[in-house]
């Protein structure tokens, strides 16, 4: 077996839409139900009807509070007490410090220092101990195996994880009621990607509850690699590390797990640029009245600006988070016209 | 009987938990159910649990659709087929608008010629026949009167009449369970105020189904015709007619059928200035991800800042609408920092 199809069978063998119900079912009452937005102005920009799932009004801003919940809430309680630890550079950590801020557990976060500053204080109040490291010199995973040894601590990765994946997934279960009542049995469902957790979960929710809907991955320009990943059918990386206001969703390859996932259930990726996103987070302040972060907002902006998005009368977006400071938020709304 | 046991008369009659209950049967698809949302920032900041229900997010951004459609479908089918007519600067004429174009008959929108633009533009978007008027000169209600008997339409009225506030009493209905589900029971309930359709439905809601919830309108200052009225115990004028930011809810005095259910259901008024309401606007874009106009972020700046706004360890603010253009928008995020 060579080692994509050992990957392929362990992601299959990984997440089941048995275990995305029981995080559904864990779920209930931490996380919204998000609501399934529209506005004639979005139709009229896309040429077809538009419909966005509105993750970033969960309570830490992202679709991340999902996957945090599940993994903790799966873990076996003595696990548990002795805490977590996480890498990210800022919604991951706000789903994780504040499912452990829930379960009344320690809860050490491993953020870049360039991390946006709004993201390193919300997941300070969380309650989280916040480690810096420098992106350019520092050793994160050696840092977060030494803390983890010295603690006692269980990590939480961002997207390779079955109970994170299946946490995640718990929009497309959302998202299967909430198009089947608005009448939508057919559509492309466009999704922000970065490690591929919301989007394979998302996938595997549709393939089960919702087979007319089909999963697209969503990257920033120079960051697709998943969209050349799946292209290509093995796993292939980005040359850039850094340098996207997508700040969410700049992941450097789809993960071990997540990838075999995407790659039987998704249509193929597509990639837009920073000033798309930009114009999408203009729109969406406008017409849904929602504030959306620019790596929230590629899959709005691929579903308003690029034609080739979708194929039917009916197009669906997640916006899947929106920690954005103001600074970056202006330069949307430069982008928006200046009505009072 | 005086002029005002008349109207206290007039109100109590006109308006039921029947017809509130009827209204949200046929809301039913039209309007969405608003999440009721939380940040534990913005408990922070009030010193006690704060919970926002969001109607900035229905389809024209504030919750006059569901007044609009309230009305529209109840009237009889040969009245709405000729066409409906309403005043208004922005918000009640996108509900009236787009109930109309759901019903496929014809609205015209008197507005003044000083309204928000993008109010103006998204009001035409709906189909509506937009007729400028001059504040300062123009004779409205004569301008109204000549359309309405030329081309036989009906006028809704945006706060006046007892479908429209049965329709935005559907708000209340939602609240109740919504607060039941969150386990608050008793909390003053916060209410962005004009002319009191939203705050004298959603008092008459809450009295018949959450009766531990207390309405109190919140208005601008200089506006607070309704909290000086309350206080008074009878209707009392504002002596400016504009000059605040905070244009949705800018209205002489309260309603005639509005004033007796507020006079017997409402807690005191509250004012807040426009700081205050550009401060709840940049907490809300951090902390809630949510676009609201200043006359939409009164009753969050009240549970934001007035420590007089509660009394219990939970409040609750309406956030009523969110339609509001860039440049406004700038004033409140200049109030919120410049973290990227």
């Amino acid at each position: 077996m060579t080692i994509e199809a050992a990957e392929r069978a362990r992601g299959e063998a990984g997440v089941t839409i048995d275990m995305i119900e029981a995080a559904a079912e864990r779920l209930r009452g931490e996380a919204l139900v998000s609501p399934l937005l529209s506005s004639p102005a979005l139709d009229r920009i896309a040429g077809r009807r538009v419909l966005v799932k509105a993750e970033c009004l969960q309570e830490t801003g992202s679709f991340k509070l999902r996957g945090g919940w599940a993994a903790l809430s799966a873990m076996a309680p003595e696990a548990r007490a002795q805490g977590v630890i996480a890498v990210s550079s800022g919604n991951h950590a706000q789903g994780v410090a504040r499912a452990a801020a829930r379960f009344g557990v320690p809860a050490v976060i491993v953020m870049p220092s360039d991390a946006p500053r709004g993201k390193i204080e919300a997941t300070r109040a969380w309650g989280a101990e916040i480690v810096p490291y420098d992106r350019a010199t520092g050793d994160r995973d050696a840092l977060v195996a030494a803390l983890a040894a010295e603690r006692g601590l269980t990590l939480v990765r961002p997207f390779d994880d079955p109970q994170v994946i299946a946490g995640q997934g718990t929009v497309g279960l959302e998202l299967a009621a909430q198009a089947a009542a608005a009448g939508v049995e057919r559509a492309e469902v466009l999704i922000p990607c970065g490690g591929g957790g919301l989007t394979a979960g998302v996938a595997l929710a549709l393939a089960a509850r919702a087979p007319g809907l089909t999963a697209r991955p969503v990257e920033p320009e120079g960051f697709d690699d998943t969209a050349r990943s799946l292209a290509a059918g093995r796993i292939v990386s980005n040359a850039a590390r850094a340098g996207s206001i997508c700040d969410a969703i700049l992941t450097p390859q789809p993960g071990a797990l997540t990838f075999p996932i995407m790659a039987r259930l998704c249509g193929p990726g597509l990639a837009v640029g920073e000033d798309a996103a930009l114009r999408a987070m203009a729109a969406a302040f406008a017409h849904l009245r929602l504030v959306l972060e620019p790596g929230g907002a590629v899959a709005l902006a691929a579903a308003l600006f690029d034609p080739q998005a979708a194929s039917g009368d009916t197009v669906i977006a997640i916006a899947s988070g929106g920690n954005v400071g103001a600074g970056t938020f202006r330069m949307a709304l430069d982008r928006a016209g200046d009505a009072p």
